[in-house]
């Protein structure tokens, strides 16, 4: 929010109101909306710190009086009784939710029928895809998502919006659909980093005024640069994303170091897979048993292969999580955060899938906090940009770097 | 279980329908379910390891076909679709579930109606109440339950029974309500260690055969005794309890230390307290706000005071949490067990509180694995016993030390 909110001003109905218009005018071609409100009622006591600010909810969230229906294919829309705790904290904040929006099947990898904002024949990336779609989109200035791989970052940089996804564990998952105990973690998207650190400092509580990012300023960055090459190619315009934002840093006084952490990367990667692995088929069992014909034969066989790994392997790949982010956290101390790819590239054709999380997983396993930052545009005119990511529970710091430094890598505004 | 079970042999049937006749006869004194089934249909695939065992669910885990009420005043009495994960684990290896038990209210501390089987004006423990006194009585052989504070191994300690609490992070949470979320571990509780075991081995994935805890027995234990002394005064039966635990097993030939980590415990204990408190108020955020009628003064006053602890202050001390768990996984990393008390002594009178859980918060905090072994009987006639700790991931070993040496240190037993 860039404006001062006032509690039942007419500006702030308006906001929602305004959501609710941009949502039937355009969902019908994107598809970001699983269900949403007709009219939402004046919110007597709207005088938070998002006052008045109309926000959409991934359909693993439950939001009271709204189904959730997990992208399942056949799930009973019964509404929910209680608000998921950061919807609840968000609400006491003056926020207004205003719809649901699509997911792959249970957050998974099973698309549903959202398209990007920016090219309809383009996948806007998961699983948060109707999140990222619906900010990027502006039919709500915010939208609550999850992140198990990359269905955070990845999303966002498909679409060109802000994506945040904060250090593991620090905002509360109750009433969200946890698959991936060790890894899912709830994070938002929104239009500017000023609005995801608004969002920050309610759903974690962070003492945070709004401006406090200018503070971050006063000095320059260090800043670790990981390219993570070995993890595949980046187009020319992920690659120049990438470059601009380092060499603009560097412009502004930034010192840069560039540690050779590919064979931990490697390390990472295979320990998520096994993890993720582990947890989402013991996660997905339930359904899968009880309600077979409720998700794609893809799930089915996640769920088998993923049975098949014992406990060993599993506390194996666990145990390597944790020596690497103890080696990395120790290793990269006095860096203010790290400057790595969001996506290999723009969003790729084809709604039959979401695109590589191949440069978000490392993160989510470490739970290390991550924002997604849209610098550019590359060759078909899809958003391009970089992710930067904080050492564990800097959330408050990191923000405020993104919230100083965001306008400075931005190559898409004049200077 | 000690006996090899048969897939639908009428012995197995038998041992449901058991259940369910004790559950008719003795529920309405003791008052552990809150719902149970009349009937249980055959189930056409139980050839798993735990097949044809009957067991309970703690009302805050959902159980297909059954309702969820969180021990709360007012709830829907919806039938939930899917069962937690864990329930689904259990089914697939055969078990049957036949029932919900008493929580406290959202496994806070407001006590449900439960009594101690062993003497009805005594308070079972709590939260997990129901599930301890279930199987305490006989109902069933195998109960969930979970663990914030101390609401596994406290009631298994008052009701004398076979409680165990895994390493944080290692149990599937998906379908159980989690209002803590970094201390909420799901637990079970059994009459005999080797039960425990075989449920370890099913939700754990672990590879444990049946009476693979002989293979420990063969060299004798190190052993770290923690009384914990500055947490308060045990009764003479549970000091006795601990006592002749150690006792007995150095006349087996283990080695005793006695590290003193009193400092640390009462910075574990403060720290317990704080995360605690600032996760239950935004886990209870959504209930107290959209139905706040349906939870009682205490727990509204959990929620408001909750909610003015700021990050800062919670991340001080997630940080000194894990500060400590590292100092102490190197001072004891050549430790087999930790022996500490499970509870002050013997279930206190009256139900209107659970009891105190000082003794396990610290544990809970930590997220090492637990167990409570029943081990003598005090001056009411009420079970006392002892908690043994293993260090983080150790759940196998730990499980196999306790099935080798119960017998040995049960002075219920004649030797």
């Amino acid at each position: 929010m860039s404006q001062t909110s006032h509690p039942d001003s007419p500006i702030e109905q308006d906001r929602v109101g305004q959501a609710l218009r941009a949502i039937a005018q355009r969902d019908g071609e994107l598809q970001a909306f699983v269900w949403h409100a007709e009219a939402v009622e004046a919110t007597p006591a709207a005088g938070g710190r998002l006052a008045g600010m109309p926000f959409a909810v991934k359909d693993i969230i439950d939001v009271a009086g709204m189904p959730t229906r997990y992208g399942a294919r056949e799930m009973a829309p019964d509404l929910k009784l209680f608000d998921a705790s950061s919807v609840a904290q968000l609400r006491e904040a003056g926020a207004v939710p205003v719809g649901k929006t699509v997911t792959a099947e249970f957050a998974h990898v099973v698309p549903g029928a959202t398209r990007n904002p920016h090219l309809p024949t383009h996948t806007p990336g998961g699983s948060s895809s109707g999140s990222a779609a619906a900010v990027a989109a502006g039919m709500v200035d915010m939208a609550l998502g999850t992140q198990t791989g990359g269905s955070v970052i990845r999303p966002a940089a498909f679409c060109g919006v802000v994506g945040y996804k904060p250090s593991f564990g620090r905002v509360h998952r109750g009433g969200m659909q946890v698959l991936c105990d060790t890894l899912d973690t709830l994070g938002w998207f929104t239009r500017s980093v000023d609005d995801a650190l608004a969002v920050a400092a309610v759903l974690m509580s962070l003492d945070l005024a709004p401006g406090s990012g200018t503070a971050a300023a006063r000095r320059a960055p260090k800043v670790a640069v990981l390219p993570c090459s070995r993890l595949g190619t980046l187009s020319a315009a992920a690659e120049n994303a990438l470059a601009q934002c380092v060499e603009r840093l560097q412009a502004q006084g930034a010192a840069v170091i560039r540690p050779d952490l590919d064979d931990d990367v490697d390390t990472l990667v295979a320990a998520h897979a096994t993890v993720m692995r582990y947890e989402f088929a013991r996660g997905l069992l339930p359904i899968a048993r009880t309600r077979p014909q409720s998700v794609h034969a893809t799930t089915h066989d996640t769920v088998r292969k993923g049975l098949e790994i014992g406990h060993g392997d599993y506390l194996e790949q666990q145990h390597l999580r944790a020596q690497v982010a103890a080696r990395w956290a120790a290793r990269l101390a006095d860096v203010d955060f790290i400057v790595t790819p969001s996506a290999p590239g723009e969003a790729p054709a084809g709604l039959d899938n979401t695109g590589s999380s191949i440069y978000n997983r490392i993160w989510s396993l470490l739970g290390w906090p991550c924002i997604h930052l849209p610098t550019a545009r590359g060759q078909l005119g899809l958003p391009v940009g970089v992710q930067w990511v904080g050492l564990p529970d800097t959330d408050a710091a990191l923000l405020q770097w993104a919230a100083a430094l965001h306008a400075s890598i931005d190559t898409r505004v004049a200077r």
